[in-house]
């Protein structure tokens, strides 16, 4: 099997591994408690907290641990709703975002807030004309993708958090695919909150975090006990916090090689395709995920690519993995404004460290074997 | 070290264990992936999903995966407020449920719910006639909690529910301690909602379930992906899930063994503190969980019990994890109207499968040591 789906999830880091295994087996106490059996738990938390604040250029204090980037998706749309709303009713976001925040805003539009979804440019982008166009001092928060998880565009987003800072409205990014594969730093960024997910950055699932930056209003999404500083309740996920940390940490000190690897990598599988002949489109900006690729090839079904290439062995994906079950283009690809004869025909190859030259080689060539195949009428 | 606070989380059952390891290493395929390499995580999470519904008397489609007890209680009360709110605006709790429904009352007070915090008897129980008093067909909601966290009593949630459904008003129960020690069955207790959480019951800590009738009116709490038939968004924890499931499953094929173990323990702890001459008042109901204690002891201070104990190397609490830092009276503790002069002396022992005869004899020993000392000024 070749697996080329890591924008969908990636495999545990060993190391990030052995560091749970402590904590799932005789390390159990809870670290909220007051004896000294929990003090290697809440050692071990303070010391995630610290290694993943300083991946991102954070203060500890400022890094929250939530169940996922979905938690900490909804968490930061819908606490800074409720904690502004009397004042400031308007979230700005884009036509591109993930469904965690596309969804959460349809939850806060029902309940009173106003949203605007900004159109992207072809990349994925939105322009700071547009948004200082829709911008006003009546805006709580500004939300825009750093690094698509369809396209894997990178978004440009200091200038951007500018510009919302300038009208008084917070700025989150949704960092979920960015963080542990692009240097993101925080403050270089300017944002005031941006999610994470671990098994994104080879963590564990079910946990990630949310960077609150100090200060800002925000309300707990997570009623119930003391936890987190008493804004995100419920007993600490301590295993897949250390996994979280180990995994973060060693991507991070690996960024530049894995970079070079899978931008390698990505280059022998274009060029393979590039020269089959294939009518295809390569989406989103040249600014992009390391090893990521979105390509839409004219004519063809993403759904049958998909399936005849899991027939090779070979796991890629149509969108994302979280709506694997609907047929139909998404809705990254209708901003994107693809052309309706390649839409259908979209496929996302995401590269992992783990894959080789030889896996670019043998993708490409099943791709061009499938669409072949598929155009001599043996579908 | 003895360990005998059960009640804030337990040690992770070893086939549970067992059981997770692929999850965490090979089989890390998301769930909700179209490919073959996701088959395995997808049926894993089918069969966890039908053993757990197994165990508490549900359709495998009724059962929810969260991220714990936290999440399935705030999904719960928020989930019916947002589904009802337009027509009926009222939730009817009690003064004794657990952090996680308190503090979700109270966000949903702010944004417009009504808030019934009904009294209690000295058990911690709910009176059927102080029920209906507060009832009316504009409830949207009753939550009682099944076996109370600090006291440990059980409460007869079935009349209740019956009371509930009678003004049309949905029931919600926070089993969160029962589930896994004592029998629960969703259709006996005739509750529509039922929220648990996988690390009170030998399960691993970050994973839980809300059971949701068929049927009844709720919204999604985590807007996202079409996980979870689109009613909780986010990547599925595999691992977590599977691991709950087994933990589940072990617990409720031994609940009788583990039961008359934990009564025998109890029973030897309660023995040789009777005989000490130790003024204590022993809370809660008779009905409760097996091997949960708590005693109130006069003019004692339930931390200095705590640390003195700890320095033994005997865990136990005061009143929840979720507060150990906050050195005041519990709010359950005043609910229940423990003197004054016994209520800072508030301990809770609460054994688990693990503990032995001798842990029990060790422990009050302890305690009473410890007391005695206390008393002669050796503090």
């Amino acid at each position: 099997m070749i697996y080329a789906d890591n924008a969908a999830t990636t495999r545990l880091d060993n190391q990030a591994y052995q560091a749970m295994v402590p904590f799932l087996n005789d390390e159990y106490g809870n670290a909220s408690s007051a004896y000294s059996f929990s003090r290697v738990p809440r050692q071990a938390l303070r010391d995630a907290r610290a290694a993943i604040a300083e991946c991102i250029g954070a203060k500890d204090e400022e890094v929250f641990f939530t169940s996922g980037g979905t938690e900490s998706n909804n968490w930061a749309l819908k606490g800074v709703s409720f904690a502004r709303k009397n004042e400031k009713k308007r979230i700005i976001t884009s036509a591109v975002e993930h469904h965690a925040i596309l969804h959460s805003c349809e939850f806060l539009e029902k309940i009173g807030m106003e949203i605007v979804y900004l159109p992207v440019d072809r990349t994925g982008s939105v322009s700071m004309d547009i948004l200082k166009r829709s911008i006003s001092d009546k805006t709580a928060l500004v939300s825009l993708i750093l690094a698509n998880n369809e396209i894997g565009s990178l978004q440009d987003i200091a200038p951007l958090a500018r510009i919302a800072h300038d009208y008084g409205a917070l700025f989150h990014t949704d960092a979920v695919q960015a963080v542990g594969h692009i240097p993101v730093n925080v403050c270089n960024l300017g944002v005031d909150l941006l999610s994470a997910s671990a098994h994104k950055f080879n963590g564990p699932k079910g946990v990630g975090f949310l960077y609150i930056r100090d200060g800002i209003e925000i309300q707990s999404y997570s009623s119930g006990g003391a936890q987190e500083r008493k804004l995100r309740a419920g007993t600490e996920n301590i295993a897949a916090i250390v996994g979280m940390a180990v995994a973060l940490k060693n991507n991070v000190s690996m960024m530049d090689e894995n970079t070079s690897h899978l931008e390698k990598i990505a280059s022998i599988f274009l060029r393979r395709l590039a020269s089959s002949g294939i009518d295809y489109l390569l989406n989103g900006s040249s600014k992009r995920l390391p090893g990521h690729i979105s390509i839409s090839i004219k004519n063809e079904d993403g759904e049958r690519l998909l399936h005849r290439l899991d027939l090779k062995g070979v796991c890629i994906s149509t969108g994302s993995a979280c709506n694997a079950s609907e047929n139909e283009i998404s809705h990254v690809i209708k901003a994107v404004a693809i052309p309706a004869s390649y839409a259908k025909g979209t496929i996302r190859i995401s590269f992992g460290k783990e894959n080789t030259e030889q896996d670019a080689d043998k993708i490409a060539e099943a791709i061009i074997s499938v669409c072949r195949g598929g155009k001599h009428g043996s579908n």
